[in-house]
């Protein structure tokens, strides 16, 4: 087999020390499965950079991380001095913007964020409502209102009017659409192959092991809404196995917290999925342990990138608190993914996912240091 | 004084239910207090209506309200026959349009949406975490990405791009940030008053009384993002007593649920509003008590319009069990508004307002159907 190339990008704040832990991770699955398995490391700390060079990352950045197979990212976003607001107001656009232009510029259009109470994890639902939350939230990640256009009117002034253009496209609609319908149908034989069937009722009244929610808000933003709401009709016609429902954005935030387990897969725009997967990370256990995926499934020369949901948790960096968790989840989600060209590395991730769940499990969440979390699941990969 | 006339429009599903338990106690409070309160109902059904008019209200519906000092609305949205996937399309933006036209033609630019975790009220949280939500999220309700601006350009086609464009305007956005800094001190002497200060911690470690935080999507969205900001960071030069605070709508959603006590006054655009409102009513008790309260504080001769956070139920419409509690929540803080006027109104709105909590506190969530629960709250306004 070919050696499969991962690109690190530790980033700022904890960012470094997670992915100082996922490394550790990767050596010790290398040398037990002598997985074909490289990395490279690019320090790019956005801010120290950005003072030095005017900007977040190389202005190569990207054609230097495509040579890669995969991108793991450990988090952006530094603040600089915490107490400095120029700097502040700064910092959410400048050290975030590599994030948005490797979404752009490898057109990872998928983003998958897989929301799931594991045992441990934390509960903030009442009733075990959490216990059944099992949902995949796949947000559109290539156009919609991320798509950048717009501008200041009389910048500055009493008259300023800003506008921001959101543009949803048929194409980008239906593939994210039909990914939905086929992760749905993946989710439902992978349960079946562990007897966890779920049934879910189509409008007819039919049952169905599987469920595509889409969501939108076309009571108010009609145009896309539309768009969304008659691709989504056509595609089902393919998948008539997989039941259908709609929710307004609005609403489906209320029924995360009412009736989590009525959704299976939720398919939204760039903005509404961005809301709902913190939303949903957070009813599943919280920043600590939620993965993300900015996956290209159709452009085998473009790398996908793995980053943890959290961010760079400034107020924490440094002091080797930081846990682990959603970061060595993610890694186990790469390795999967990059087992579509090498049978061994989704081994290696099956294995890395079992020993942090199995971690999560014993743990829960006790108090312990990033080193702690790291070498208890290094000592379940070795042993 | 001069008497004050409502415009009751009870609109569809559940509406009609709610409104009617409205009108009793609006009735009880008139015999006590001897209140110059008239009102007259507007039954414009709107699927009905739409049928055999083609439109879901009066053309002249607008012209007909703008003569009364408020308008109390019970639900809009009716789904027609539940199973008839067409009308079911259609219904959402059909039925609900009067909304979107009554907030813009009468430029009710404040969306006032307190959440509050009243004794009684159902808690999906755990820990008690709901316990101390007492927040006022106030909604831009005149712009932003509510100006149906945009279009389908090869509708239907494979090739289809939609758009939809976003207004911010400086005026807007100040009128609307002010409005939160003025509710925030509000809110702060109403709390001495009763002995229950809180405190909220400015970045350079000063300690308010209150808070106002503004949301945004800065960091992708950027150019309203920032005129939010700038315009956030001037006004509150102003309020030097309010401590201030940023949160991005994602993040925002996650600390609605993990600590939403650390929340005071909340100003948010138009759909990260109705985002965030709907998450904030299911946290503080659900869409059974929630008020809204559509406001036009500027120009006295538009009338303001209150409507209950949650919609027409068309599932259990016509059975008598719809729960009048958010609809007399919304007559207490309509009778509250229009207390400006005349102070006696004010003294009812308290009074309702009082009598609904009380029952809430003594019942909960006990099983009883529309007319219990009315009765139930008659009682004690006239005993
Ligand atoms: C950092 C920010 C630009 C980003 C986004 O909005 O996509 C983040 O919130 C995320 O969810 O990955
Ligand atoms: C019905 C709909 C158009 C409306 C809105 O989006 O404003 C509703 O969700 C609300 O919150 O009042």
């Amino acid at each position: 087999t070919q050696t499969t190339r991962i690109a690190v990008t530790p980033g700022d704040g904890i960012g470094p020390e997670v992915v100082a832990a996922a490394i550790h991770c990767l050596e010790a699955l290398r040398a037990k499965h002598l997985l074909a398995l490289e990395w490279t490391r690019f320090p790019w700390p956005s801010h120290a950079w950005h003072e030095e060079h005017g900007e977040s990352w190389p202005t190569d950045a990207l054609a230097q991380l495509k040579a890669y197979d995969a991108i793991l990212l450990g988090a952006l976003g530094d603040p600089g001095p915490i107490n400095d607001p120029d700097r502040y107001l700064l910092s959410d656009s400048v050290s975030l913007s590599p994030l948005l232009e490797m979404r752009k510029g490898f057109d990872q259009w998928v983003c998958e964020r897989p929301a799931r109470l594991l045992p441990g994890a934390r509960q903030y639902l009442k009733d075990d409502r959490a216990k059944d939350i099992d949902m995949l939230v796949i947000r559109e990640n290539s156009e919609g209102e991320y798509v950048s256009q717009g501008g200041r009117l009389r910048q500055g002034t009493t008259d300023e009017v800003a506008t921001q253009m959101e543009v949803f496209t048929h194409r980008a609609t239906e593939r994210i659409i039909r990914y939905g319908f086929e992760q749905a149908r993946k989710r439902a034989a992978e349960r079946a192959k562990h007897e966890r069937v779920r049934t879910f009722k189509t409008l007819d009244g039919r049952s169905c092991e599987s469920q595509v929610c889409v969501i939108t808000k076309r009571n108010a933003l009609r145009h896309w809404g539309d768009l969304y709401t008659e691709v989504f009709e056509a595609v089902s016609k393919d998948y008539p196995d997989v039941a259908t429902h709609h929710e307004l954005v609005d609403a489906a935030c209320m029924k995360f917290v009412q009736c989590p387990w009525a959704f299976d897969v939720v398919v939204a725009s760039n903005l509404q999925g961005d809301i709902l997967t913190d939303l949903a990370a957070v009813l599943s256990g919280g920043m600590g342990v939620a993965p993300s995926c900015n996956l290209n499934p159709t452009d085998t020369d473009m790398p996908s990138m793995f980053e943890p949901t959290h961010g760079s948790a400034p107020d924490i960096a440094g002091k080797g608190i930081a846990d682990p968790t959603a970061m060595l989840f993610t890694t186990a989600r790469m390795l999967e993914w990059l087992g579509q060209k090498d049978s061994k590395l989704a081994v290696a991730g099956k294995e890395l996912f079992d020993a942090v769940a199995a971690d999560l499990t014993e743990k829960g969440s006790e108090q312990r240091d990033t080193q702690e979390i790291k070498d208890a699941i290094c000592k379940r990969l070795t042993s």
